[in-house]
Formats: C-alpha cells, structure tokens, sequence
C-alpha cells in the first residue's frame, strides 16, 4: 500500500510539473519571436526572458544541484538568464534583457524541452530537498506566468497599431453591480501568516496573532464606473486627496486616468489582452498605482484594508475561486463578487517581514525577505494568476507608483 | 485666584514662545548671510528659509487667520516661504530655495522681530483653536530647529575647505561600552500611540493596542567601533546583507561607510559641527541610511525593532533625558546609554497610519498625513533634537536612503 | 535612336531599383524578425525599421504624390516609419522605434514587394520631377543601407553572447602598412561642392571657390597597430591631449579604446559583422569619434584634414574605387590605400552649408539643412558604404560623440 | 630718456591692472554676501568665485611662477578656484561652486588686496614672459568682468522677487529705427585674423587669407519690435524654421521667448540688471540662442554673416565705438547703430582653430583651443563687454543652446 502510494505522489508531481510548463508555453503561443523579443520598460521582461529564466531556475536550483548526470544546455544561459541572485552570479542587465534577439525563441523552446525532460527522469529519485526546491520552481513559475501576461500587455500597449495579443469576440454589457454593502470582520486577536502543511513562499511566514480593531470591509472591489466618478469629480486634479509622492507622479506624468485607459471623443477606451476596447463601466478598476487606491479611497470617504485585515477576512474564502487564470487567452477582470481573484487587491499594508521571519537557506533565501524595503502588500489573486496559485497568507508586492499589474482594490472603514 | 492663574497661563506660553524663537537664532548665529543661503541639496533648505518658513507659519496659521489688525510683514514671502502646503498656494520649487540671496539674513531676522511682537501682543486675546495652533508652531519650529542642524552640516561638508560651524577643543576620549546586554521588553498586548492631554503631532495618535510578541532589545546603542567592525568585516561588499534597494544603492554610489566619513592614510575620520575629528570608537554611529541599519542588523544576527517594541520600552523612559539639545552649539552623539537622545533610532517599521488615524482639519492637516508611505519610523530623539520636544509616541520619520539626519540604531532580537 | 535610347533610359532606372531594393533585403537576409526588431540606443534603428521606411520614402514621395492610381499599403504605417519629417506629421518616438514587434519581418517584405510592383509599373510615366525623387530614394535607400550594418553591429554587440551576424573564416594576417608618405596637396583656389550634372544631395552644392593653404595629407589611413601605440603611450589618460568635450566623456564613460574594442589576457579583440576577432594592426582603425581622431592627430604632431583639404585631393580619385560595399556580409575595413573605402574619414570641418546653398522644396527639403549644427563632416566612404554612393563633394555627418559608425582618420598637416 | 620711457611704460602697466581690478570690485558691489555665493546653473559661476578665479590666475601664472619671494594667501585656494586648467590639478566642480559660503566676500576682497599689492610690487621686476601674462590675465579678467554681468542677472532671475542689481529711473522711450538697410561688404580674398602687435587670444590668430563671395549685411541689429513680430507670425511654433537640435530644445522646454521674456496681461516685459521693465520695441533684442537667431534668420529670409564675412566688415570700425561696458552700471542693449556693442553677434561659423592655429605653450595654452567643437562664433562686443577689450578678430564662442549671455544678431544675405 505504502508503494501504490508513493507512487501516486511520484506521478502527481510529474503531471503537475508537466501541467505548469505548458501553460507557459501557451501563454507565449500568439507571440512571433520579436514580440517575444522586446522589453518596454525596465520593470518588464521579454516573454522569452520569461521562458528561459523559469527553466533556468529548475536547471540550476535542481538539476545542477542535485543530478549527477546532469550536463547544462548552454553554459553562458546562467549570465543571460538569472534574475538577481547575486549568490549566483553576474548577470545581463535588467534594462537590457530586450536586447537578447538571440538565443531565438525557437532555441529557448528547446532548452525548456531539455531541462523538462532531464527533471521529469530525474524526478523519481530526487531528494526531498530537490523535491521542495521543484515546488518552489513550479509556484515560482506560476508568478512569472502573471508577469508575461502583464509584461506582454506593457509591451504590445507600446505598439502604435494597439494589437490585440489575442483576437476575441465582442462581449456583452455586464450589468452594473449593486451598492457597496459592507460585511463586518472580525476583530480581537485573530491568527495570520501560513502554517501548518502546503506550498508557501517564505515570506507568508511565520503564522502568528494580529490584533485587528471593528472595522468592515466592501462586499466587492471597485468598479471603473466609480472610477469614472472619481475622475469627473476632479480626483486627479485635487491635491488634498492624494499622498504627496503621489501627487508629485500625478503632475510629473500628466497621469488622468488608470494605465491603458485612452481617451477619444467618443469617450473612455482601455487597451487588454484583447485589444482596445471601450471601458466597462460593471468591470473593476484595474492598473492603478497605490497613489491612485490611496487617492480614491480617501475620495470615497474609506480607506483600504490592512493586509491582517485582508487576510483574516478571507481566510474561509476559497482561494481557487473567482475569477482568476484556467488557460492562457486574453485575461482580464469582469468582477465576479468573490474575495480571490478579478485584481491584486491594495493593502494599506507595507511589504515587512511577519514577525519571526526567517529567509529561506541558500541562494533561493534571496527570494523575497531582500525586497522588504518599500513596497506594499496586495492580497488575492487576479484573472491573471494561475488558479491554484494563491492563498490568504499569499503577499504579493510592488512600489506604491507601479500600475502595469492587474491590480485593483476593495475598501475599507473603521466602524 | 482664576484670574490669577489665567494671567499665569498667559506668561507661560510667552515665555515658552521667546525661548524657542531665541533658540533658532541661537542656531543661526554663527552663520554669515552666504552660510544661511546656500542649499546643499533638494532634500536640506538654507537656515535663512528655516528661519522664515517658521516664521511664515505663525504668521498665517495664527496671526492671519485669527488676528484681526495684524498685517503681513511682506506679502511675496508666503510664495517665498511655504514649504507644501497644498492649500496655501504656489510656492517656490524646493530645490531652488539656495537661490534666495534676497531677502538678506538681516531682513530675515526683522521679519521674526515683526511678526515675534504681534504674537506676543496678540497671545492675552488669541482664541482657543490659535493658542492650539501656536502650541503646533512652536513644536514646528523645534523640528526646523533640528533640520537646521542636519542642513548646515550638510552645507558645511560640501565646502572643500571643511570648516566648523563652532569651534570646539579637542574632546578627551570616551572609554568604549561595555557589551551589548538585552534587555528582555513586554509582551503581549500593550497600549502605544499618543493619547490624553499635552501636545502631539497628529500622527502619533490615536492611542491603540498591539500585540508584542517576545523579545528584547539592546541596552545601549550601536557604536562606531561596533560599525569598524561591520566595514573590516566586508559588510559594504556582500551584498547577501542588504536589502536590493540598498545594496543598488552602495554600487552606485560607491558607499563604504556612514555619511561625512573620511578615509585618509591616518584612519577614518568624521565630518560635524565641530569640524573635521577623527572617529571616536565609543560614540554612536550616526549618519546611517535605514539600509544601512538593517545591513548590519543582519550581519549582526539581530534586526532593527519595531516601532510597537521600541514605543513599549520606552514608555517609562524620561523623554527628556539623555544627550539632547539644550543650547545651540556643535552637537554630536556621545553615548548617555539612555532610551531617548544621541540619535534617532531606526525601527524596521514603516510610516504608516495608526488605526484610526484622522488628519487634523484644514491646511495644517497636510502635516503628516501626506507623507505616509515609502518612508520609515525612527524612534526617540537624538543630539540635535531640543530637549522636551520628542516623546515615546513620536514618530520621526524618513525615506531609508536618506543619511543626513542624525540616525543611528539599536538592536533587537526575538526571544 | 532616340526613342531607343529613350526606352534603354528607361530600363535602366528599373533595373538600378531593383538592385539597390535587393541589396537591402540582401543585407537582412541572416536576421530572423527578432534581430530585425531591436533598437540598441536611441541613435540606432532596428534592420526592420529602416526596410520599411525607405519603402514608405517611395510610397509617399513617389507613389502617393505622384501616381494617382497606387493605394497605400497600409494607412497607418506613416506613423510607423517617418523618421523626422515634420512636414508629414506626428511619428513614432525615435527611442521606441524598438517596441514594433508588429509588423512582422514577414509583412514587412510583404510591404517591399507591394511598393517595388507599384514603382516599377508607374516607372515609364513618372513625370520628372518624380524620377528625381526616385533617384533620391535610392540614394537614401543606400544611405539605409550603411546605417543597418552600422545598427545591426550595435545590436549584436549588446548581446551578451556576441553572435556573429555572417560566420566567415578566419582571414590571413595582412602585411603592416608601410609608414606614413605625405602627399603635398594643391593649394590656393580650387572648386569644390557638387555642380553640373548626376545625382547629389541638396547640401553638397553649390559648387564654389575655397582657398586652401599649403599641407600635405596622408597616403593611408591610421591603423589599429598605431592606435595600439596612442593607448600603450597614455592617449586616453592624458587630458593635454584632448578636446575639453572629449576628455569629459572618457572620463564619463571610461572610454580607453575604439567601440567594440574588448580587452582580455590574450589581448585586444574588436567585435565586428564577423564575430569576435583579434585585433588586426595592419587594418585601419574603425569606430572611434571626433574627439579620439582629434587627440590622436595631436598626439601624432598632426591634424585632421579641412573637408576642402579633403575633397580637393579626391577629386581625381575614383569614387567608386576601395573597400566598399559591393554585396551583403561581414564587411570590415582592410586598409586598400585608396582615397575612398574602408572607414568614413573625420575632418576637421563643422557640417555648415555651403555658401549659396538652398535646401531642397517641400517636405524632402528636410533632408540635409536641418542638421547643419553640432555635427562634424566625414568625407570618402566605407566599406560598408554601396559602392556607387559617394562621390569627392559627398558630405557625411556625426556629432563628435559618435562612434558607432565606420569611421576612422587620416592625417594632414601643414607644409 | 630711454629711463623716462621705461618708468612711464611701467607706470602705465600698474595704472590699467589697477584699473582693471577696481572695475570688477565695482561690479561686485551692489551684491551682499549671499548674492556673490549662489549659483544659479552649472554654466553660470557665483560672484565670488569669479573675484578669486581671476585673481588666483595673477596669483599661480604670475606671482607663483616668476617671483621668488612671493608667498601664497592661501594653499587651499588653487582647488576652490583653478577653473579648468588640467595641468594646475584637481580642483572643485564646477557645479558645486555655489557651495563655497566660505571663504566670505570680504576674505575674498583681503585676497585680491594682497595679490594687488604684491603684483604691482613685483610689476617692474617682471621678466617679458611674466608681463606678457599679466595682460593675459587682464583680458582674462575682463571677460570675466562680463561673465559676472551675465552670471549675476542669471542668478537675480532665479528670485522670485525679481530683485534689480541696480535701481534706474525708467528710461524714456527711444524711437523705432528705420528699416534695415543693405550694405554691401568687399567679396574675393580679404585677411582676417589677427596679426601684428597688440594683445590677442591665441585662437585670433595666425593671421590668414579667407575668400568672401559677394553679400550684403544689415545695417544694423535685429530688434525686440522684429522679434516680437516673429513670435506673432508663430516663429516658435513652425518646425519648418528650426534647426532639429533646436526645435528639439523649443519643444522640450517649451521656448516661446528670448530667455527673461515674461508674458503677462499687459504684454512682455523682460528681466535684466535693471530690473522687470517692459520689451522696447527699439532695442536690439537680447539673450537668445544660435538656435533663436538661425530661426529668425530664415523665417526673414536672409542668414546669418559668416565670421569672415563679419570680421572683414568691421575691419575699419572703431572696436571701441558703441555701447560697450565703461563703468558698473545696469547695462543693457540701446543699439547704437554701430558695428561693436550692445551684444554679441551670432555668426553661423563653428568655432574652430583658424589655420596654423597652434595654442599657447603651457598651462595657459588650455585657454581656448580644447574648446574648439561644438560652439559656434559670436562677434563683435556686448553692453557688458569693456570697453577695449574686444577687436575685429575677437572670437567670443557658445554652444548653440546657451542664452545667458548677451547675444543677438545681425542679418546677411547673399548677393
């Protein structure tokens, strides 16, 4: 029985292996070798970046690590395709990642074959700790998956000709939502942080108590129409309702409205993976600073939850729920009423360390602990995060100026 | 016998109000008219537009708005002098602040006259809501009194000539500390956040609970002989110790120590008030950034505290104890082992709302509040702060590369 | 015979198209779309770009204004591919010429054939004025032609892998040239400038008088092995030696040796269309800019040659005569001690018009007159240069600070 | 007799330096301490700065190195004020000048006291190569005189109290001058540059050959009425007039006016020693770049003069004549009519070496030739040039953006 077992747990990682890969190549299915190619800004990575910086990861943290036999596709991939580990290494330039036409995508393809076939005949006999480093690997690669979904966004938006990543048919009006109705959370001491069993990054831990006050949260994220109110209302042109380093971006850039949003005569467009298409006013806001959460939740006489908060009230939430990604295509919210999903959700949290954190070991400890400098705390899950992916603990995080994330946001108040 | 306290009441506060004014002169006094002009940096403003700014302040929150014959000493000074204040109009951009040659220091100094007489004269009559404002003006003043400090220093150290603001004898040694004890801090949940009656700045209430988990915290803090060791150790060249925001920041700019430090063929030396002295291995560190701290707190094995654990340990320390600025003159760390004094302490947290937060009404309201984010809390009070000025709930706070404060830090360690 | 000839005149503009389109895509040929879609720098463009905007040149100057029945390609495409004519309206940023991943390489050609049909049947009824523009078209198309080798080296020398554009075989050392023979050049009146009959472009005319002075110029160009010698001789570490301009940038950017030039423990190679290949000393040096040609004729006791220097002792040379380009591949300079070939040469003359000179009428007026500021002219050819193209009066232009085109030196002096 | 004519002729020396040295302590003295510190751009120098620089220059090239007994006033003074002389070693950056509050003005002023003294005690000792540099160093002093002029305008601009250097009575409307009229200049083989006795920068020379083709110039300078007319006619507004480097700044900076323009209901008033005082519409106009003119000149259908063109004009003008610097005053253009004075002329000739060209042996050769790029000629003299400083072989050069000196322009056209 214990063999029939173990076996079931050696196939379950092989399929799951083999599934996650092949979402990643999906995504990149519609792009031609130059899409795959460009970077738009510095914060924004080439999808092919993307590809092979995934199997990097795998190659390096459990196939040169733990595999005798294992032997490198290419040497010099370790300078082109590290992040920033500085345990392992010079690397390319982050802003110049655009510049990398060669190895083709056709060739990155290949290397991801090499290194998925080398893991999936090294995955029987891999020791545990190359197992939990797999793991990481997968849920790792979940994130860059998010990443190509935004970064190919950013970069086809650069394109004058506005082309659509993926052609889709035109969709029906969704109805408005109905008012804001707010769902009291608990307070007193209430236990945060993963614990216990199941994949986690190490950031999410410690668990431990919070203390958290009364207060109640939205039933539901903010919409574009509120966001249209917000911005006839005058929201980007009164200074009192913004933080000051907000205000300072709002004039340095001219910013009127969330990113990809375009004006014309005949009003609001926003450009999506599917092309530009006229702003829904039923849909949540999404790409949107925390300057911009910050500015309209003091606008709407709210403010936004704490990252404790958050989590405490989605913790009987199911985190594989709403709207969030199945399959690659052109993702983008439609507001399904549930906590995960649809957009990253703003906290008024800053990215910390939970008490007692500890780095993980090894290079793979620079993981996150190192960027815990500020950025802000986003909770859920959006139409772009693999389903399966988060959790409450999950933190995801970006500088308060940062809009090419699917992010959004639900209020919050003190009662 | 009310009668007679209410005159009493009245003298105070106008005692109060000549000494503080007198102080910033005091701080000024050694510098010519060209000292007073120049402006280091966009972040550090001339003493002239200190001197003025305050004054500004008391000029419009209360003579103003509250006092009927008064007349404004110069019409073209709110451009000149506001700092932010949204609501109070255009000003001049804060980097061009060195370029006011006019109004001379002199006029300067007959504008405090001016507008020091009108208050005084107004003070019996002022009603509640302005005695409440001057109470703000005053404690406003104290920080410009600080800034002072930290801006001609900085001034001062881009002369290659490195002059003393004030002259001082040659200090004899300090004997070198003893080692670190830690002192086990409370736990549990506990009170912090200003409440009750005196004057605190609208950011450090209203008073609220948190949860502390078990830990303790240095008894002393860190030295210079102590950061000897971090920089001999390599602790500038790893950059397995440093936040990614710092550490892009010490390859930049090339750190290598704390600001104002020197390299010579002698050793190390330091840049202060007093001139060009070598560094004294018994005195606090000061001149750190927040990555700074945190780099070492790693390198130490111990991190920053919080700024809940540090408000708990402190809340029966006197306030007003320690190495603080008593009387104009060249201030430096000296090491009094007390909980407040020396150098503002960085605590791992960030400058954030406490729950329940609310700004106070009308433009004063842009005090804090709009400052909230991307920058981190310090703690206590250092040499250069005027003595009864800070408080356990004081919440100083700055962006963590900034280095120009009088910054240092105190470990901590969870139980 | 008149309508013979007639007929054979007409031929040949067709056949002279056709060979100056093929040479184009000719010199694409080993991109795939990705390497034909980056952008390097803002100077350069991506090999996708320039194919499309010397069609877009004939579609518009040509077809749309000339030949009533042609219908554009595609509308939007004159915003793609302007490159900096104002008179034809808003263009895409030239520093985001980078982000077209669409159109396709594929497409792209597909837009080529569209315009080469289109031209080639309206070709017999041009009026004349529309065969003019079509000579200017192909001149500027060959103009294209250098800046994508030039670009297409910029690209590949940021990959960190250093691809070979065209794989060749390793060349035989070639023999050292022999020393320095100089040539005494005529002096007093002489024409120089473009008059009389052939294609030119606007700013090499008028023809007019200059009055040279007695000098002498170089019978070769300076060679790599006598750039060894300026580097091992302290050239770029001695600011005597240089401009002020110049000696700010090799300290700004720590220049020491020509672009593309790499040092390791074997030595100096230089990175060219070819791959990465040992420097050769008897080749001319080749990419270096104004400020290193004038630090190293000071540094030799020389000086660069006036462009009338120049241009009157080529006015008996064959233009067409060098190292040229004659087909696509790995072009370099070889050194064939002719006038013109191998690398553009720097004089020491600002690009200013010629007395009397007009810029062409309408948008194509754009041409050469708008940039007669800051740069500096180079005369001859290279040997990336279409055989055919230049000519004595043939003025090239590059602000001091460039590098990336093939230029090198020669030496004058005066007698 | 040969006595009496030494004594007078080193009388004669000691009477212009001393003359020279007053008028730039007389420039200096409406500006307090503040005023003479602050910088207001990179390009611009404070007061003080130029009071020492020019001082320090007597002081090494003179004093250090010709006379024995000489002791320097301060050893630290060679890095605060060496400008950009390599050979005389490190020294502070330029865009930290405005950080030298100390040494103060008056300490500055003791400084030029003790090397007065000492020059004119050591003046009739002086070997030839010593005396040689002494004028050196007064024209070095009197273009710093101008510099002083332009620098402190730049600086007082910067305030927004817009505070005048000197207080005039208004000036009485001058009347329009007549239309521009014609004049006809020699053509052929003219010489230009200097030559003979008589001091000269060694960029004015050799002497040498030039051959003109036939041109006109105007009559006179081109005025604010013209400019003003430009500016309605959209002269800031239509790239089809602009130099691309110069629409790129137009744009960029949004130029719409001669720098210190100010537009407001009343129309446009300019800024300038004076004060904020009305554009007359009589005045040459003032404070516009190579771009500026260069635009003008073809939006009026003519060009600029070339330098030679300019040079052999004034060859029989009086380079004393005009409205040129004679005392500390609010100068300002009046236009005079004549062909030096009221400001410099922009010629459309880049400043490069004239042939033969060889600097000056030394420290003091770094003077003009390492300038040779990127500048272009202005000729003639301004209002704030002393008067007898400037001849017809004068070469004043700027980079085509620059606008804070006293620049303008005369039209030329080809005949």
């Amino acid at each position: 029985m214990a063999t029939r077992a173990r076996a079931s747990a050696e196939q379950e990682p092989a399929a799951r292996f083999e599934a996650v890969r092949r979402l990643s190549r999906d995504i990149a299915a519609p792009l031609s070798d130059a899409d795959a190619t460009i970077q738009p800004m510095p914060d924004a990575s080439p999808a092919k970046w993307h590809l092979a910086h995934t199997t990097w990861f795998f190659e390096t943290f459990v196939l040169r690590d733990h595999v005798d036999w294992y032997r490198p596709f290419d040497e010099r991939y370790a300078y082109l395709f590290n992040s920033y580990y500085e345990g392992e290494g010079e690397r390319q330039d982050r802003p110049k990642r655009g510049m990398l036409s060669r190895p083709s995508l056709a060739e990155l393809l290949d290397y991801r074959r090499h290194v998925d076939e080398a893991l999936l005949r090294a995955l029987p006999q891999l020791p545990e700790q190359a197992v939990e480093l797999l793991e990481l690997g997968l849920n790792h690669e979940q994130q860059h998956q998010e990443l190509m979904l935004m970064d190919m966004l950013a970069a086809f938006a650069e394109n004058p000709l506005l082309p659509a990543v993926w052609q889709t048919p035109g969709s029906t009006a969704a109805p408005l939502p109905e008012p804001v109705q707010w769902i009291e959370n608990r307070s007193g001491i209430h236990r945060i942080g993963h614990e216990g069993p199941g994949f986690a990054f190490d950031c999410e831990g410690p668990g431990h108590e919070v203390l958290l006050r009364p207060h109640a949260l939205a039933d539901r994220l903010v919409t574009n129409g509120e966001w249209l109110s917000f911005i006839e209302d005058g929201g980007y042109t009164q200074p009192a309702l913004w933080l000051s380093d907000g205000w300072a971006r709002v004039r340095e850039q001219e910013v009127e409205a969330p990113l990809y949003w375009i004006r014309s005569d005949a009003g609001w467009s926003r450009f999506g993976l599917d092309g530009l298409k006229p702003v829904n006013a039923a849909e949540p806001v999404c790409h949107i600073s925390y300057y911009e959460a910050d500015a309209f939740a003091r606008w709407a006489g709210a403010r936004l939850p704490t990252e404790a908060e958050w989590e405490a009230a989605a913790s009987e939430s199911d985190p594989a729920g709403g709207n969030q990604l199945d399959r690659a295509g052109p993702v983008r919210p439609t507001g399904s009423g549930e906590m995960f999903g649809d957009v990253w959700q703003w906290t008024m949290s800053a990215f910390l360390p939970h008490p007692g954190f500890e780095p993980a070991q090894g290079t793979v400890g620079e993981y996150n602990g190192k960027f815990m400098c500020g950025q802000m705390v986003l909770k859920g899950a959006s139409c772009a995060t693999p389903r399966g992916h988060s959790r409450a603990s999950y933190r995801n995080f970006f500088y308060p100026h940062q809009r090419w994330q699917f992010a959004g946001l639900r209020l919050a108040r003190d009662l």
